[in-house]
């Protein structure tokens, strides 16, 4: 990390497949819209539960990226 | 929940009647700009003091809206 | 207090019109099935969004009883 | 806020009507006693339970207040 | 979610495979005896090890389901 | 630790003693009704006070029992 | 509890001997200059070591006690 | 404090020399594209090593600015 | 330490300068009324923005002093 | 467990396939040099991005095991 | 404390008797190996059960020493 | 980050200049026996009082390093 500027962002992914699915579905969708993404965080785990099962997992993360170029 | 991805933003609303009243106040706030607003989460309740008696209850919580269409 | 023994289950009450007001709803469900309800914790307070306002207070709580007579 | 020094204390207000009316109580009876009270930090929210009603909303709260003149 | 109360139960699932497969343990065994399974949160992560080796995944979460019909 | 699912339950003992012996209290109380209890973790000691002495220590405590056989 | 309000302060209390003891010494400390104490909690538990043995176990707690008559 | 509403953007900034050059590095590139910033809140104090020495320290903050006039 | 009892307060310095300064600030106010000041403790630090510049350090600390002589 | 005494350590594991893998990476590189390790705990979970995709999974563990023969 | 570094270490005690003697057992460890050992921090306190009763207390903590000379 | 593992040891570095200085003195002497330190996060700022002025700053951190060549 040099002297540059970050901002974190706050996301929730799902997937109905694993947990590492939901994230990558989470920084795929913000690295449409933003560049320079750096790092992540998980900030917290949880899903729904349809008859008896569970039905997504969604994970919450933090993603922080460079501001500026 | 769908395998949208989801953002949270994190808002202060303020109101001199009530917590209710300022959690409202920053949902119709953040109404103004987006859509598809979902959840909210009340992550702080403060506020100040005025001539001994409270003056504004300030609520601090995370909007939660779908990104995308 | 004595030495009796008390446990704590966590419920979540909700209410389109305050917070004061999903607690009691909570309470009152409980009371239903438990009795010697003795003091709640909230441990939470949440909800939903619908068409850019509060719909649901949504708070989760900690009731704790006394357990046998 | 100047580079006066605030000390925070920790009350417990009471009611059996709202959060925002224990909130204020314990306020007020910290005004008689204390000058240029300036903000409060809602700490915790519990109560007890009678009857399986609520009968009380118990409110932790700190409370700054500038020292000096 | 509408005004129904719901119930949160804390619950530990295992598997030697995936933290996926414990968290599905948890809710499989839940379901057995719990109707309106609705929502689970992960609280802890954590497992054993023998011979050098992870043997167990063991997933702490909360489950929440919906009391009365 | 196998493949089990395991529940954990939230409990307060109580004890004009000592911590140990609420922890005591408490877990004696539930293996009245629940077998195969495994576990516990404290999660807050307290107490009240009567005539300037400590009157009773309370621990809460989480305790973890094996679903099923 | 009544509708009264109830002031916090934060002790460490210390002893030789246990950490029941050393939250006894705490509140009888404050015992001599406050009345109407009603509650404490514990917060941290911590001490010092000499010669490789514990020398104190020093508890730090809260005391609440109400305010006026 | 008025009723107005405010938001909270999580930054992170940088520096060789001090933690406060690191949080006023933030703010400046905040307050490039941001106006009405009101105040700050720090989250985490980090950096990274080269060398056997502190290379940079980097603090996560919270900065808060009024929406809308 | 000794078998002596601790009282702790909760004060919040400000500087211009330095988080250093701010401490040093808060300490000096309560030396002016309080001997045997022991220790103190960073619980947060925050400060308000003027023109997109820092203008107050402002950090929350908690004091400990030796009650009795 | 018995009356042993166990040491907690602190690993970051990393993979670029899956969290499980990064613990186990983390657990398989302590126990080249640490015999009888009993269990581990998820402390946080992040990671690096690179072109807008998750390059590794960084799990953060305690480890513990048991000291002496 | 003087300008010297110290490094903490977690350690978990476990003893049939009670919370203090748990302590004791893991610092008269630590002293067997590490010299200079300074202080003490509970950080957890859980154990198992047996037969519906208390077997172990196990207290985790984190014990302080003095690095060189 | 590659796919190495880390360790993460936690210090307490002091000093009577400033929090800077404290954390470079930790990570200091942490260099003169380990290698390949690569970050370090700040857990705790606190110090002791001398008469009336603060006389350290002790800050402690986790400093991590990589595992291996």
């Amino acid at each position: 990390m040099t002297d540059h500027v970050y901002k974190k962002i706050e996301l929730v992914g799902s997937s109905k497949t694993s947990i590492e699915d939901a994230i990558n579905n989470a920084i795929n969708t913000a690295s449409e819209s933003l560049h320079n993404l750096d790092w992540y965080e998980v900030v917290e785990t949880r899903g729904n539960i349809r008859d008896g099962k569970v039905e997504f997992f969604q994970v919450t993360l933090k993603v922080g990226f460079r501001l500026g170029a």
